[in-house]
């Protein structure tokens, strides 16, 4: 099997996912809110890139969530904080998600046979998941404005250490992969104090969102796996 | 300090470098073979574009050295191998070099104010000559063909860890620096097995250039810190 991965958007070309199983990485914040969105009991998310997008489908069921340079839009129901979602009920509800990188790296990976959302909180299932999807792998780092985010490497080298434990044949990688298994490794495990140091953990405690960087820290406390069907993420 | 790291080529936009110390990374090998010729007598490095660049610049008194996908190229009068330089006489000599990356990336740092040669063999050295030069760092890794290339990376982590131990200050960086400073430290400072695992060094070691893989990848081993003058580098 091989895995590719890809350090941020920007570098994410349609091609790259044909045939593949895509994993799509925003630790802070995106993926890991479409996680908690679902286990919160969420019908779905629709991932739209646009704050007008969303906007066009307020209501009728959709709750409105997002944010655009760590903060919550204006007007909307939600804004990207996983906790937000064990506190605001949303059973049943479809949600309609628009954040600065990960919806974008969502809508980048489309090409791809199947798209799964992926962090640090669900890593071990995404593995299972995607092992059991039997394509080769693109792990899609979102990033931060088109550049790489420290999270979303420590969290494609986490999975890819998930993958190997899964998998029992050879898995080969390309550098920047390795690169990223090797700096999880560095961590013995201990991912937290990496976030914190990442640059969005540094802004994101600036703006008082430190419990969102410790929960997107944990490691595998969720086995929920988001899965596009059509254009929505559910439950896998 | 500020040191910012950019992972390949393809991100190296000029206005990165503008009042800044730049060190360019080629570990495999155009940053390693720049270092070796200059140990070797050579009296300066002149890096051109491309292969019409070099062969007009033959004769009078230069030599034109370069490798097009890790071959040397017909006609030319040496390599990319930093041993070569031990072998065949360039005392004195210029060498007119064009690479597949390490050349064009050098190219791309002209707009910073220094511009060095960095690589694993004197990285502890070209830390202290950038330091020196009272800037913002920026290390540029070459990449291989618009990508992430692992040994740079290693490299980069690598000269961050010795700019730590020279520099008195705390040491701001970006994302990718995190990483690559982690990926390093990872290794114990034994940096070998993955300059030997990376996409670069198992093509050159099917080239049969495990020679040169072994000692591109062996730690400060020189003291020769390659700095552009005009349009060429010379010692520093």
């Amino acid at each position: 099997m091989h895995i590719e991965v890809i350090s941020n958007v920007n570098e994410a070309q349609a091609e790259r996912f044909v045939h593949r199983t895509a994993i799509v990485i925003d630790v802070l914040r995106a993926t890991s809110t479409i996680v908690a969105a679902l286990e919160a009991g969420a019908a779905g998310i629709l991932p739209v890139e646009t704050v007008l997008e969303a906007r066009a489908l307020q209501g009728s069921g959709n709750l409105i969530a997002g944010e655009r340079f760590c903060r919550k839009i204006p007007g909307f129901d939600l804004g990207n904080s996983p906790d937000e979602f064990s506190t605001i009920p949303v059973q049943g509800r479809r949600i309609v998600l628009t954040t600065t990188n990960g919806t974008r790296a969502i809508h980048k990976a489309m090409r791809a046979e199947n798209v799964l959302a992926g962090s640090i909180n669900n890593a071990a299932a995404c593995a299972r998941a995607a092992l059991d999807l039997r394509r080769d792998i693109v792990l899609l780092c979102a990033g931060s404005h088109d550049e790489f985010a420290l999270e979303d490497g420590l969290c494609a080298g986490l999975l890819i250490s998930e993958l190997q434990l899964l998998c029992p044949a050879p898995i080969e990688m390309n550098d920047i992969g390795s690169a990223m298994l090797g700096l999880y490794k560095s961590t013995s495990g201990s991912v937290q104090e990496l976030v914190f140091a990442s640059a969005t953990g540094k802004r994101l405690c600036k703006n008082g969102s430190n419990r969102d960087v410790e929960r997107c820290s944990k490691v595998n406390i969720s086995g929920i796996v988001p899965r596009m069907q059509g254009d929505m993420l559910v439950q896998n």
